[in-house]
């Protein structure tokens, strides 16, 4: 897979692509992550690549000539134009921005079908908006909150989209297990020492029983998801195990109500 | 303000935090960013920070000692234990995990009050339950999707506290009509050239007419969020205005859904 991204701060992604799995992966040649300085595409002397708003107001908006142009020569389109519109685009061109629809494990998951997606990277008051309109087939937001521009939400798209290629996780199985994965929050660990500082870990957890290990992980999940992120708890998520011990609580509960 | 960030790669930082608006906020001296190696703190002679879970199955654990170890050391506490709780923590100590409660801009705001923010990278699995419930003051997780350690999350609140910092934005103004901070998505934006291969822009735009420019903007915010993210349009967002366009808009539709 090969991961395009287009942006004004390509010595941003230095450290976090470097690194772990993202390396790893791009190592064993699973991924190619291809970095474009959208001001080389710019054409003016001073190689401008934002300009103030029309209609006036503050803060500064991207220009969309450098962006159409890089977007252009790296997928190898022809110029973009009115009278020429770009009919079938020949991969996700998708913008990070606040106003995109919301990046999921499930929008991962499609992404990591195509062999290529190209990423532009928003900065300042955002794009003029036929970049929006005539070139982007896309448009992504990780998140309710507002950052200084699309660099970050693009190293996470990578991130997650990169972990679900065949081969990228060292374990196999690991993929699966994780949050949103298996639909429900993620049962709590413990690891080496048993007895830290005068915590111990559940005596489950070294019966050997695996049975019970299982049962006990899949309750924790539950509750912990009950607690934090009702939410998730929909038909497909839970098993016919979940529903008689959720039934079980919820009788237990009207008991105790019942008596206060 | 400080933020002390414990993590086992540290070198991921790098590029994200040397660019831009946190680049300026930390020449100006409103933000200091402290990276902590969690191995640093491992008390082995293998500098083990990971281990394999109670219980069996796939995956490692961070082990609670040396993350313990790490944040006692640089918010300078005394050994926290069973028989000697953390009370009063010094200062948020937060998690970045798929498990916690989701990051929005009032979170971001919510932590900017504070002088000292202390965050924690997950890796592998997940951390030692007892990291969780004894060490942490607050987890945090930034969207629905599985990410392959709390690094990203981490630059992310960086980036989306420092820029609330006052003076971190070089326009005084910019923090307040950025999306979620006025509580819609924005308006579109356009900058030169007026004609962009054969694309115009709104004539609105041009006509030097302010208080129209303006209504124009509200309307085309009002509508994107309509059709993109209607659950932010609640009672507190709305101005008379909107919910007098969104009355109009709502009987127009009768009308034309009446006569199919």
């Amino acid at each position: 897979m090969r991961f395009d991204i287009f942006t004004l701060f390509p010595e941003m992604f230095r450290g976090p692509l470097d690194e772990s799995i993202i390396k790893r992966a791009r190592e064993a040649g699973l991924v190619e992550i291809h970095l474009h300085n959208i001001r080389d595409y710019a054409t003016d002397k001073h190689k401008m690549t934002d300009d103030t708003p029309y209609g006036g107001g503050g803060g500064m908006v991207m220009k969309a000539e450098p962006i159409f142009r890089a977007v252009e020569a790296v997928l190898g389109l022809p110029e973009v134009r009115a009278d020429a519109p770009l009919e079938t685009p020949p991969c996700p061109i998708i913008l990070l921005t606040p106003q995109g629809r919301p990046f999921t494990q499930a929008v991962a998951q499609e992404l990591a079908q195509h062999e290529r997606v190209a990423l532009i990277c928003g900065r300042y008051e955002g794009f003029d908006e036929r970049v929006r309109r005539y070139l982007a087939t896309d448009e992504l937001t990780i998140g309710p909150y507002v950052l200084s521009g699309g660099e970050l939400p693009a190293m996470v798209v990578v991130d997650a989209v990169t972990r679900l290629l065949p081969g990228a996780l060292g374990d196999p199985t690991g993929a699966q297990t994780d949050s949103y994965a298996m639909g429900l929050l993620e049962h709590p660990h413990y690891t080496r020492p048993a007895e830290f500082r005068g915590w111990g870990i559940p005596d489950v957890l070294t019966s050997g029983h695996h049975a019970r290990v299982a049962e006990w992980r899949r309750q924790e999940a539950l509750l912990r998801t009950l607690v934090r992120r009702p939410e998730l708890l929909t038909p497909e998520t839970l098993t016919d195990d979940d529903r008689r011990l959720l039934a079980l609580l919820k009788e237990r509960l009207e008991t105790v109500l019942a008596e206060q």
